[in-house]
């Protein structure tokens, strides 16, 4: 597939170079972390390197990480009740209406126990409505994602983490989306709570953790028995997979910066190519944004035939979320939006990273000027037949 | 560690080279398996072809292989009130008293609907015990596993699947020490939920899986978000290491007969030599038990000074399972097979697998003649202070 255009690093992303050959040295050691003799203590030293690089990278203390298989087990792991500092226990939880559907779930807080906080038509959380639930609420947990999986909408965590405290409540971070393309410091932020994945960042699948400040307890694990992760996660860890989390977070946190800046370029690019074609609309494009994703649609477009459409030139897109991949149903993002079903489901998202280069871009754009036609007049029939 | 002799295979297995190359493969797919484009479907077909593989190496369907982050993450999902089939619904969990800590913890049962299930001095589970309790009881999930992973006594699954099932309850079994070592049929045993772990057979750290029978349902997801495992398990799959630990079922069901007559083998020789020191004890040695696990002690030994002593021979052996390592409470394990814990204190774990050698066990056996006498006649502070 060398002539593949791969445009999907929000669902998952190449494996670093940095990631491979740390998981190699991990895979060759015999021991089982909790193992007392020489190749437990090598397992060990690994995986609290990775922990150390993880820390760092977001302004946290290496004992307050604790390594997860996913980001949806760090959302559920760090969506229970029992969360607190100094202060009285929360009581409630408050998600925004955009969060990744494992955040929507509501960890362990009862169905009665969780409200929803609004978001602009641009996707960004509404800090009127945060500031109204919290005052006619006990304290409370409120989870907002960092960037927006779908659109790239940042959201205004410093304002929320302000006001969330001046409630007595506390915040998690879902920041999968966000870690490793925009700067993210848990003390600068104010952060109670964060959730990080490895495969967003060129890590392996498989992999998460979940960060939090120095003097928060309470975190109940969610899977019991062997004192791993300091108590807090049990089961005998994935070193190798934790071993190249680490070195993807050495990675990324290095050239953060020049591929920040670069990636924004080919995303303008991007846009304005797909700007050329009449009644194009780009999501959240008025709101300050990851610089590395495009959701955008035209009218009358189905984003699922746009998707194999796509394939079938050879680019890989995708229509939202992948955890969402395969229901018919429209985005609760778009929807939260104030979007109506239709064009909703017309949203098509391409996202960049690392490796993509000008001309990846401008093979996305050849085959978008092929496509649009048949794509929006109806005539998508022909490509459904081929896939 | 060219040197070293590795005998703490209950512990974590060397990952397999056949694991190692599907692990490679894996990774260099860019898809996450939930998305729809070529990179995606390439990614879920590795997926489903290790489903297959597990399920055909238990006697289960592919659709009924959970894939997890480890045999703890399966034992915590098995371990739910709301499993059933076509009866009524369990009401309380039986234990049998040397089940692994994942186990014990007692998933999602209330503590006070948690009953235990007696074993003999020789670790093997009563099942007049287990009948009487059943008698006594409204329906129950009972769970036994199928190999203990201190003493490596096996488990009377089969008998006890039929009193179970007589008795309308439901038999979750823990083969993650079991599998791969001794054949394991969910239909020849008649079990309804069984636990697998990939890095006790050469696959990696960090994959589990948890297969059910055919018609049994309810079985409530631990990770909620995305639909992924048939909405049994959400996050991204661990891609690689699933990969991996198909690959592994696959080598370890091929070589398994050549292997266990092997082992058996050598654990004899292994334990023949041990029995030379007077006194020396091995646990289990009356109970069919697994054909590479050997726990043994003599009068007046202190496993953890053992396990050092060996370490620094250039031997890795263990003091009981690795998940309570660094614990200083003696073995539940041999406290509910009645031994004091003094004697309990004592108990050191060699176990073998498919590398190890003649010469590896000549050379443990050479350490332990060196050491028995400084490590049972309390002169082992010397060895605490090379640490």
């Amino acid at each position: 597939m060398s002539s593949r255009v791969y445009l999907d690093w929000n669902a998952t992303t190449p494996l670093r170079p940095e990631a491979k050959a740390a998981m190699q040295a991990g895979w060759d050691l015999l021991g089982n972390p909790s193992s007392v003799h020489a190749e437990g203590r090598q397992a060990r030293r690994l995986v609290e390197e990775a922990r150390a690089a993880v820390a760092v990278a977001v302004g946290g203390l290496p004992r307050n990480v604790i390594f997860t298989s996913s980001g949806t087990e760090a959302n559920g792991l760090a969506l229970n009740p029992g969360v607190h500092t100094a202060g009285a226990p929360v009581q409630l939880l408050l998600v925004s209406s955009v969060e990744h559907v494992s955040v929507l779930a509501g960890g362990r807080f009862a169905p009665q126990a969780i409200g929803r906080i609004a978001v602009s038509p641009s996707g960004v959380v509404d800090l009127s409505d945060l500031r109204a639930q919290l005052a006619a609420s006990p304290p409370a947990l409120v989870s907002i994602m960092a960037a927006n999986n779908e659109t790239g909408a940042l959201q205004p965590i410093r304002q929320a983490a302000e006001m969330v405290h001046a409630a007595s409540g506390l915040l998690h971070v879902d920041a999968v989306q966000a870690f490793g393309k925009i700067p993210f410091n848990i003390n600068a932020l104010n952060v109670d709570l964060v959730t990080l994945s490895a495969h967003k960042i060129g890590g392996p699948k498989g992999v998460g953790a979940l960060v939090f400040a120095e003097g928060l307890s309470g975190i109940e694990p969610l899977l019991r028995g062997g004192g791993q992760e300091r108590g807090h996660r049990a089961g005998t860890e994935n070193v190798a997979g934790i071993a190249g989390f680490g070195a993807a977070v050495k990675a990324s946190t290095a050239t953060l910066e020049t591929d920040r800046v670069r990636l924004e370029e080919l995303r303008n690019r991007l846009e304005a190519g797909l700007r050329q074609t009449p009644g194009a609309i780009i999501f959240s494009a008025t709101a300050p944004r990851l610089p590395n994703t495009t959701l955008f649609t035209v009218p009358s477009l189905r984003a699922e035939t746009a998707v194999i459409g796509f394939d079938l030139e050879g680019i890989a897109v995708s229509s939202g979320s992948a955890c969402s991949s395969g229901r018919v149903q429209p985005s609760h993002v778009l929807k939260a939006m104030g979007l109506g079903p239709k064009l909703a489901q017309g949203a098509v998202r391409l996202s960049l990273g690392w490796s993509t280069t000008e001309a990846d871009i401008d093979c996305a754009l050849q085959a978008w000027r092929k496509l649009e036609g048949d794509l929006t007049k109806g005539g998508d029939e022909t490509l459904l037949e081929r896939f």
